[in-house]
Formats: C-alpha cells, structure tokens, sequence
C-alpha cells in the first residue's frame, strides 16, 4: 500500500532518536497501520556532518526547512527544532501549505498551542503533540482518548526531571543544591545553564499544555505561579520525613468552585502516596477525575528514545487520520464552556503550610512568629526542630493548620520586621489531597 | 449536528455507571467531539425496576437485547453484559448488522478477541474494549496509540484489584488469608465465590489481553501459567521484607529470544520499585519498551465509576471514527509476522526464587533440601529464619541464585521424599528487572 511521507526539520537529540525508531521498527510500523511510513526528507543547519541510520539514502538532505515544507509529497512535517521563533514559522508554514504537523515543542504549544489548533482546523489538517510534554508518558493519548469521557477536578505532575533528580539527590545522599545540581550537570540530566529548569519555568510550559487538554480552556503560562527549586536544603527534607512527607516540584492544577488554581513550587507531599515514589530523573502525572477517581502516569521525561516514542506514535497517529481523511475537527485546547475553568489567583489556594526559619538565636522568638500567624487567623499545627540543632545553625519549622496563601504571604509580610530572621521563611504546601 | 446513538445492552454496576457519566456530562462530552451523543434504547434483564438517571425518557427500555441491536438508528451497541455465551451473540450479531461495538467484557475478548476483530474489520464497523482490562486505566489507548511506536519487551501488571486488597491487608495488618478475605468481601472488594480472583483466572484473561496488544500475536488465556494467592501467609511478607521486597499477584508478558513468557503468579518484588506502591484494590501496569524505557500506568481496576469512564471514552472514540467514516483496518491482535512472539512454557522462565518450607524439626534439614538444589545445579544465595522461630511452628526461606523454573520444579520434586517438609514448598520468582 502507498506510503505515509514524512519530513523531519531538527536532528538534535530528539530528531536523531526519532529517525532510529522510524527506520529500526518500520517493517512493525507498517504492520500496525497497514501501510508504511516514509522519511522523505531531512532538515538541519548541519545536515551534512548528521551520520543518518541506513534506509535514508533516497531522503533529501537539506538545511533550509523550506525545502522540507514546501516538497509536494510530504504529508507529515515533524517540527523538532525547538523554540518558539522559527518552530513557530516552519509549524504555521506546514499548515499554510495544507501539512500535517508533529511537534515535540512544549514552548511553543503553550504559547500558541491554541492559535495553532485553530489554524490545523481551519486548513483541515491533523497536529499533534504527544512529545511536547513529559516525552516517555503518552500522557496526551490519555487525557484526549484514553480518560476522555471523565471530567478532571486536579491535575498533579512531576514534569522537571532535572529537579526531581537533584530533589531526590539531595534527599538520599544529604547533598546541598550546589553538590546535586553539578552532579546532575555530570550525569547529563542538567544543561551547564540550568535555570529554565530550575526556576520552574520548563515545568510551566508543560502545566500549560496539560492544563489546557484538561480543562479544555486556554492557559497563559505567566498566569501560573511559579517557584523554583534553589531554596532546598538536606534539613527540608529531614523535617519533611519526620512529617512522614516528601519534597517534590510540583506542578498543579486544581478545579476550585470559583475557578482553576494553577502553580509550579516546591511541595510537600506523603511518603504513602505513589507521587513520592517518583525519584531520579523520572517524570509523572497524576490526575483525579470525578468518576474515575485516581489515576497515574509514570515515565522517562525527556531522553532521545522515549521523547522519540512519542513522536512515532503521533506520527503513526496523524498518518492513520489522514489514510481515513479525518481532520481534527475540535480544539483540544478549547472545549470548555467560555471561561468555565479560568485561572483564579494562587493566593486563593487553601493548605496546610510548612514554614521553615532561619533565625538568630534569642529568646522569645517562637512567641513572635506565633504572634504574627495569629494575626492572620492561621493557626500553628506544629514546631519541629531536629535534635542537636543549635537555632544559630540549623533552621526550624512550624507548620500551621489549613490557611490560604494569601493569609500565609500576609504572616510572612508580617515577619520581615523580626529581626532575629536570617532570611525570609520558606514557604511550601502541604499536600493532603493525593 | 446530528449525534451518534447509542444502545446499551447491560445495566449492572459498570452499565449504571456509563448511564450515570453519558447524562451527566453530555454537554462536556458534546463539545469534546463536535456532535452529541444520544442513548437511544437501554438493556436489562430486570429493565422494568432500574431507575435510570434523568433524561433517558425517550430511550427504548426492553429486556430483549435484540430490540437493541436491531433498532435502526442505533450505530453504536454497548456489551455490558458480561459473560463469554450471550455476550458473544450479542457482539457478533451487532457487528453482523453493521454496528460498531464496544465492550467491557474481558473473557470474551480474552478468548475470542483475535476472531471478533477479524469479524470487526471485515464488517468495517469499529470495535473498543478499554474497558475489559483494569478498568480505571486506560491502558489500551496507551499500547494502541500513546506508545504505539515503541517495541515492548516486558509487561508486568497487577490485575486484580481482589487479590492485591488481599495481598496488602496480610502485608500491613498481619492478617491470615481467610481474614483478609472476609475483609475484602466485607469492604466490597471480594465477592462471595471469589475463586476466579483468589486463583488468578482473572488477571490470567486481563494479561492475554494486554499480552496480545503488546505483542500483536493471539495470546489463548490457557497458554498462561497461572497461580493463585491462597498460599501467601503473614510470615511471607515478614520474610520478603528482609529481603526488602513485597508480594504482589503479578501478572507478566516478557519477550525473550525464544520466545513470550507468560505467568500470573504471586512474586516477589522489590520494595524500591514504584510497582511496590500499588497498595488495596488497585490495578497497575508497568511497560518496558526497547526505546521508551519504563513507563507505568496506575488506577482503579474496577467500579462503577471509573469503568464507565473507560465505556463513555470508547464510545467518544467509536462515534468519533463513525463520524469520520474510519472503520478499523488492523488488528491489534495481529499485527505481529506469525509467530514471532508465540509463547513458550513458563519453565524456560529465569529467575533468582525464594523457596518457602514449612517442615518438622529434625536434624540436617537444611543439608538434604541443599543436596536436593545442588543436584539441580542450583546456588543458594540466603537461608532466612526469623528470630525466635521454631522450626515446628514458623517456616523458613531459602532463596536461591537464578536458575530456570524448570530447575526449580525438578529440585521441588526431589524434595516430595523428604518427609520432614509438612507441605509442598512454596517457589515464588523474586523480580529483579523492575
């Protein structure tokens, strides 16, 4: 039977993992669509030094990702560069020219995720995403086919694997956020500028995509309140055990009665639930619908082969649709009713806190900070300090009973007149709902 | 826009629930795909006593599911009946009328899937069954699409949510056996004759499914080697966790040069691995692809609710390719070159295994059941005794290197002359890929 075609633009990592599976499993690939897939051309600035997997020799090689677009026998043009600059021109040039897309880009879904919808639509074409977000878990297949029929109240997710690596890092060997983060620099799972990653903002881009597919509205991703990871010491994690919690980054999305709270930070969640089971550089998704309650989502977050999974799968996925001449026919990034999931303000979020200080020693200062929680309502759950700590070294924590940030951020307004505080309290969650 | 009409055919607890998320979210799930979908006839033995949810008036009610498969406007059937005889005419005769179908039922699909697809595909009708394997996790939508690029090599799954309530009461509380089944059926989770979960046939027609679209080869549920947990006792776990394992009823597809291995049996397996998180009556199922590495997969296996999100999703995928005119064109049941992956006898299987034996005390026990090992060429890795044992009433663990199942039943056999063991000893894999 005639083939799928396919053009490849971006061989960096992803690129190159993606045209290994494509050649090494394509006698498969053809058994399960009941055609083949072919690669019939390849893009990159430095196409000519790309040692390609063999199968390829009668693919264009080009540099010039318009050579790609425009070939009049490619149907599916995967856009693996990255960015959002130029992917955005090669991914709206393909649906101008009337292509498929595959994207494995998470920043430019989140920002034009659902101006490009619009036009895959519009042009009568099929888009998909699978690779943008969490690359080993089909996490899209699931919330667009698989759980479709639920409706999602919360959304839970480890989407960073550099910070759930350097979290676990310095959980288990007691390292500082310097040791693990120059060790997950070593192992490869941190880039020499890490901080998209660690400030949070990597995970943010892929809450928007995830919040958009489960609430079926638009997510901006500067409307999501985002902290990153620099904060966390080995003692957070001491206390967190003696809590009988762990310390993960936690991207959330949460249906409230009044609207949709979202937020990338450091949290608190139980040693019991599944979600603290995730170490390394593993991602997951944890989501709660309202009839199928619990379900949960584990696997690699990046890497060359499972990111390239993925986009095989979507690729397979788009070439079956345009073999039965389906075109997507309805935005997966805006089927709620008009504003019935917008975000709300993180400061509306209710919790239990944990507040950890450091202080200079002096008396009565237990007595002050309690004072300061007092005046907004919240009241102290409990204070921890490890055995030995001498309060000059070693930070303490209070935990306070179910608050809203915003009256958690007013305590701690509060507080920068103490004096005796080395630096602002850190302020964390306390997950309870998982 | 005109919407796809439904019949369903089942209004037990898994139909019930369908009803209950099709009326409640109707207008989600209308926006979701672009047209409604409209239940237009409903099916039950005790039809005239349901109290259907709101909005129904209009639907036929009949007790006679041939008035739903023969009703003219009906394009999609819902088997919810259950059961291998009647559910079986009740799919065959909906295809044979043009009808698309989708069910819940995992005997039938586990012992006539492979037919019921070729019927499927020549009838050019749509055919989903999420819903009849672990029923809060949408574990088809992730082998068929998610990660359908990738080449699965393992599949481990815990499959029964009965035995893992079980398996976890006796792991945490202490339980006996026979205790933490009356719990189980006391809480709902165990029904009156539960020897169907208790003695793995359940997770033995899940895994043949699950097997068969992993591997694209026909999976017969008797080629499965299969154990029940009715042997597990307290001390197993006291003595697993030594080890620092646990115990789970897991189910397992695995991919050698010679061929597929299959078991449900109770194992041991790590205490470190996120399979070990999966605690009371949930389902889980753990992937290993060539390329996508691990992935894991994690819900409700079974209730009301969450198995009618897996219909309602089915029924939201089935009217969606109604739609768009896309029948199913390949089996997932057969998408394998013949034979590739058949299964061959569980005793090629390799493993390291822990030997459980319960005896009278009498001198050179342990020097005879290690002749008995050593004349199979198998290594002794650790003999375990709990402290304060007494031989008479505690039994004790040998565990042994890894060797083949075949070695270990033929040690097992040599051991029946040796009349100080009061029972057969108990051989349990203990897992080390996870």
């Amino acid at each position: 039977m005639d083939p799928i075609n396919i053009g490849i633009i971006g061989l960096g990592n992803v690129g190159m993992g993606t045209l290994t599976i494509l050649t090494e499993n394509a006698q498969q690939i053809a058994i399960k669509l009941g055609f083949p897939l072919c690669v019939r051309a390849v893009c990159s600035r430095n196409v000519a030094g790309k040692a390609l997997p063999p199968g390829l020799d009668s693919a264009v090689r080009t540099s010039n990702w318009r050579e790609v677009v425009d070939h009049p026998d490619i149907q599916i043009v995967a856009e693996l560069v990255g960015g959002s600059i130029v992917a955005r021109e090669i991914v709206e040039t393909a649906i101008s020219r009337g292509k498929s897309v595959v994207t494995a880009n998470k920043e430019l879904i989140a920002l034009a995720g659902a101006e490009l919808w619009d036009r895959a639509i519009t042009a009568g074409i099929n888009l998909a995403m699978e690779a943008s977000v969490a690359g080993g878990i089909p996490i899209h297949a699931v919330l667009r086919e698989g759980i479709s029929g639920d409706r999602i109240g919360t959304l839970y997710g480890i989407l960073n694997g550099t910070c759930n690596y350097i979290l676990t890092e310095i959980e288990s060997r007691g390292a500082s956020f310097d040791q693990a983060l120059a060790e997950a620099q070593r192992a490869g799972y941190a880039e020499a500028d890490a901080s998209a990653d660690l400030d949070g903002f990597d995970a943010r881009s892929k809450l928007a995509i995830l919040a958009a597919l489960s609430f079926g509205e638009r997510i901006v991703p500067s409307d999501i309140y985002t902290e990153g990871i620099r904060r966390i010491t080995p003692v957070d994690f001491e206390y967190a055990h003696q809590l009988r919690h762990t310390i993960r980054l936690i991207s959330a999305a949460r249906q409230t009665s009044d609207g949709l709270i979202l937020s990338v930070r450091p949290s608190l969640i139980p040693q019991s639930t599944i979600l603290a089971g995730v170490r390394g550089a593993y991602n997951a998704v944890w989501v709660q619908g309202r009839y199928g309650a619990d379900t949960f989502y584990y696997g690699r977050g990046a890497g060359s082969h499972p990111t390239g999974v993925a986009v095989v799968s979507d690729l397979m996925r788009v070439a079956r649709e345009i073999r039965c001449g389906s075109p997507e026919r309805v935005s997966p990034f805006a089927h709620a009713r008009l504003g019935e999931y917008l975000p709300i303000p993180v400061t509306l979020h209710q919790s239990a806190y944990y507040l950890r200080f450091r202080v200079q020693d002096r008396p009565g200062i237990i007595a002050q900070l309690a004072a300061a929680l007092a005046a907004e309502n919240i009241s102290i759950d409990s204070v921890l300090q490890l055995p030995n700590a001498n309060w000059r070294d070693l930070p303490f924590v209070i935990t306070v009973e179910p608050t809203t940030e915003q009256s958690v951020r007013a305590a701690i307004a509060r507080m920068a007149e103490l004096h005796f505080l080395i630096e602002p309290p850190l302020a964390m969650p306390m997950e309870q709902s998982l």
